[in-house]
Parts: structure tokens; sequence; C-alpha cells
């Protein structure tokens, strides 16, 4: 394969020349410039990326930081995200951070060693003082940590009070949240959702939390010991669908029957609350989607550094599915 | 940042040399390297991951490519691939690739652009051809396409023999198998499996065979199908799990009871056939096992290119959930 100094000197220029004429950059004289052409052209020379990235400092990389990429909200994510990467000739590169700083530092430096041009962040603990570590755009998805961040979410808050008002319209008057981390911002903007509609004037339904840390054993875990204590619940709304399930799971432990007994409602829409049965109630998230406008805000980003900062939000959708049924005291 | 040239004035020396004293490679007189090693140290020269590749032809990366990282099977398998990766300080590229032999192709160029170090694939369409185009180690996971290639898999013969001999202990005399994709090794291997038991000369029973793809949609489906028009079905064998819950919805759909009315086992052990109602019945494969042992074999196989070739599969074992039941007249 020929090199950059094959071309060099097949072309009687040194090495720095070709290297403004591949890279467009710096003055060369059109003879020069004919000359170094005709030469990658005899030559059939192609610049390999890793030569391109030492020159440009750019690698025609982009990474994606997720949690755990076994959690089933990111697999569609991610395949969304490296849809669009591919699409753009970039490579993609996955990072599991277990939401664990030391691990994203970590990750952070490597990719900073092999010049990634963009980063996409799905975390709850990466501070804004370790992005200072990194000189490239970064995108900050599904949740928000910092502010400076451009970031794709959904309005988990308006989301958040159409689920636990839908629950109240089938006649719920007791109804339980099972929480995310609370360090994480939609986790946190789920449960101000439901709290504010609980304790609406309207209403002022007590309030039940507990939290499942986005888990499925953990949520089936609190949700037992909700159901145990409080077996006056007839509302569950859990704020993704993993412990959605794990709370139907509590209830049909318990000889609780969902929907009859009991109303449960979700947030994510993943293929798993589909196939649960009873079938989970949810409010859908465009996680496809999400994904692919993630992908390409950063990729605008890293073409453009001087573009401003946007937060964009998408809408969820509630999905009537078998987990919720309008009470029957409310029929009579 | 001080770079390889900086490092070269400061020493008084040539790029070329400073490159053959960070590459322990060629003759370099012992008092230059002493002042190479004292330029590096007084400009805190520190050669990054891309100009490494760029002498070395080495990258530090290591792909895998899985058909689609949404197939719940993958992210398992990805994880366990990623945490090697990670633990011996490789940066991990995720590809899907359709089981589209143009799409892998494309990658392949991409990678060896990138010099990558080593593939790990998960795939029924590559030719041992197109693994030419590729100057790098492959090791081939779950799927066997090429007889050249370092394989990691399952027993997927002796477990489907054993499933297919579980559903004829607990008195299924009508055995259907609903197979993933023929051209795919496991699904192939799986197949067989089936057939020998059924026609085995102890039992000689018929056999129902339909084709699901390893697609839940397309396993509903052709079950359907299958249970309409053999009202005589008491088991099914699925090659995968989420066939098996693909069937699972057929038969209910159908008012058909599992377990009482037919036995569902399949093949895989992922959350999924765990979280589903009745829970799946499985032969179930050590996902992540197979991953992180496909990453082992692969980094061996970069630090020592002449490593000869390996085959290992590991055994399934059977757990036994909701979805099987002693049939009532055996117990009669």
């Amino acid at each position: 394969m020929a090199t950059i100094k094959d071309v060099a000197k097949v072309a009687g220029v040194s090495v720095a020349t070709v290297s403004r004429v591949l890279n467009s950059n710096g003055y060369v004289n059109v003879d020069t410039k004919k000359r170094v052409d005709q030469a990658i052209e005899q030559l059939n020379y192609r610049p390999n990326d890793v030569a391109r990235a030492l020159f440009k400092g750019r690698s025609k990389m982009i990474a994606l930081f997720v949690p755990d990429i076994m959690n089933p909200f990111f697999p569609e994510l991610a395949r969304a995200v490296e849809d669009i990467t591919n699409k753009n000739d970039y490579t993609f590169v996955l990072c599991n951070t277990d939401d664990n700083l030391e691990k994203v530092l970590t990750y952070m430096d490597a990719l900073q060693q092999k010049s990634v041009d963009g980063i996409i962040i799905v975390s709850s603990t990466i501070t804004a003082e370790s992005l200072k570590r990194i000189n490239v755009p970064v995108i900050a998805l599904d949740r928000i940590f910092s502010s400076e961040l451009s970031t794709v979410t959904v309005d988990n808050y308006q989301g958040a009070r159409k689920a636990t008002e839908y629950l109240i319209g089938l006649g719920c008057q007791r109804i339980a949240h099972i929480s995310g981390p609370i360090n994480a911002s939609n986790a946190k903007n789920r449960l101000q959702g439901y709290l504010d509609i609980v304790s609406d004037e309207d209403w002022f339904l007590p309030s039940y939390v507990a939290s499942g840390s986005f888990n499925l054993q953990k949520a089936k875990d609190v949700a037992t010991e909700l159901l145990m204590n409080h077996p006056e619940l007839d509302g569950i709304f859990a704020a993704n669908d993993v412990m959605g399930i794990g709370a139907m799971k509590a209830a049909e432990s318990l000889g609780i029957h969902v929907p009859n007994d009991l109303s449960v409602i979700a947030f994510d829409g993943i293929t798993m609350g589909e196939m649960a049965t009873p079938s989970l109630t949810t409010m859908e998230q465009p996680i496809y989607d999400m994904g692919a406008r993630a992908a390409e805000m950063l990729i605008e980003q890293i073409n453009d550094q001087k573009l401003s900062r946007k937060n964009e939000a998408f809408s969820v959708q509630l999905v009537e599915r078998q987990s919720t049924k309008r009470k029957r005291d409310m029929n009579e």
C-alpha cells in the first residue's frame, strides 16, 4: 500500500506539502497541487483514518455512554445512535459506565487519546467538572446532568402528570409511585409530576412513594412491601417499564389481580412491557427518535462547534394495554 | 501538548529516530536513546493512540458485529465483550449488520481504515471470502460461518435433543419445532437435534416444523397457523426464547392454555423469558460467559497471531419454569 512518503517522492515535494494538499489547508502552488494529485492517483494512495486523525485531530468516531446496555431501555437507543453515526461514516463506540464516575473518567481519557469526535452521554452522576477533561462536543441524552450541554429528553414531568391523572380517571384513589434513582433528572421529574397531581387540591389524595432504582427486582421488593402495608392501594405508577413489570410480579405473588384489583401504569414503552402478561399500560417515549436526534445534533456540533446550545424534549404518549382498567364502582 | 516533532527538536534527532525509540524497533545508539528519553520526560510527551496506531498499525480497538443489538440475546453478549475489552484497555466498537453482507463489507473497510485490532462476529451470512478483506484476527461467536476461524458457541445439537426429550418425558406426543433461519448454524443444529429425537425409533413421533426466523412476531404467526392446522399439538420447542414467547402469545390468542393444554420450551435464557407469564422453560446458554470467552480468545490472538485455531462449545442447561407441565393423562 502506498504511503504519504511515496506520494511525496513521486510528486517531488515534501510530506508536509502532501499533507497540506490532503487537508486543504495552508498555501500550495497550483502546479504543485496538480503534481501531488497526479501522484495520489498514480499510486492509488488512500490516506487512512488513522493518519487523518493524526493530522486533523479527528477520528470519525462517536461514543455513546450508557449505564448498562443490558437495561432494556438502552439497546433501542444504541441502535438509533449507531444507525445515524454509520450513515454519516462515523464508527460507533459503546461504553457501559455503570453510572460510576471513575469508570466514566477512564473512558474519557481513553477516548481523548483516540481523538474521538464527540460523545453522547446518558448519566445521572457525571459532573460538569469532569466534562472538562475532554475537549469535544457532548450531548446529554435522556437525563440532564449539566446545564451547559445540549440535551435530548422527553417531557418527564408532563408525562408523569398524565400517567397519574389517567389512574385517577379510572377511579383509583390510592395511588403509589415507584420512583427511579432520585439523582437522575428524569426520575426526579416523574416523581414531581406524580406528587403535584395527587396533592392537587382537586383530589388531595394521599401519596405513597418507594424507590425502585429503575431495577426490576428492587421494584418487586418495594412493591411487595407497599402492597402488604397498604392493602388499600388501587393504582401504581412506576417510573419505568421494568419496575412496572416488577410491580405486577409483586401483585401476582400476593394474589392481587392486575388489573381487576390494581391498575399499573409505567413509563418508557420498551418491548418487554408489551410482552408481559398482562401487557403493561405505559407512557411511551419515542426511544429510537431520541437516540437518532441526539446523534444528529452531535454531528451538527462536530461540524460547527460554534453552534449554540439546544434543548429538545419529545412528548410522551399514553399506550393503554391490559394492566389498567376502569374500577367497577365507577361504572355502577 | 508536546508533539513528536518537539521531542525530536529538543533531543536534536529526527522524528524517525524518536519513533524508533518509542516503538523499540530498529537500531538506536545508547546515547541517542538517552537524549530522546530525557526530551520525552522534559516535555511530558505522551504519544497518543492515534500516533501509535499509525506507527504500529494497531489502534487498541476491538469491534463486535451483531445482527441487531435490539434482539434481546445480544445486549448481554455485548456487555460481556465490552467488559473484557475495557479491562484490557481496548475501546469497544459495536456494529449492527442486520446480517446484510453489503453492510458487513462497508464496516470492514471502515474498521480497516481505523487499524482495528480484531473483530468478533455473530453472523449467518458472512462468507469466508469476504473475511479476506480484513487482515486482523476474527472470532466467530454463537454461529459458525467459516471453518477457518476460532469459534465460541454452545452445543446446540445436544441442547435441542435434551429440550425435545424433556417434552417427551412430560408425556408430549405431538411436538412441533419453530426453527430459526436455516442458514444460521445454531438454528440448523437445533432443528437437527429436534428431528433426530422425534424420528428416533424409540418414539417415532410425527414432526412439525415451521420457520420463525428468530423473530417474535413471525413465530407468533407461524405458531398460530400450526396450532390451527394441528389441534393435536401438545408441545412446542422453539429455537429461541423470543420465538417461545411468540408461541405462547399465539396459544393465548387461540384460547389454548399454556402449560395445561400445551407445553412450550425454548432456547437462550434471556431475561424476557423469565419475565413472561407464564415464565418460559428454556435451555439456558451461558450468554455472558460466551461473550467474555470470545473477547479473551480474540485478545490472545491479537497478542500472538500464530496461535492455532480453537473451537470452544459451552453446554446448555435446562431451566424449568411455568410454561411446561407433565401431562395429566401421564399421572393417571
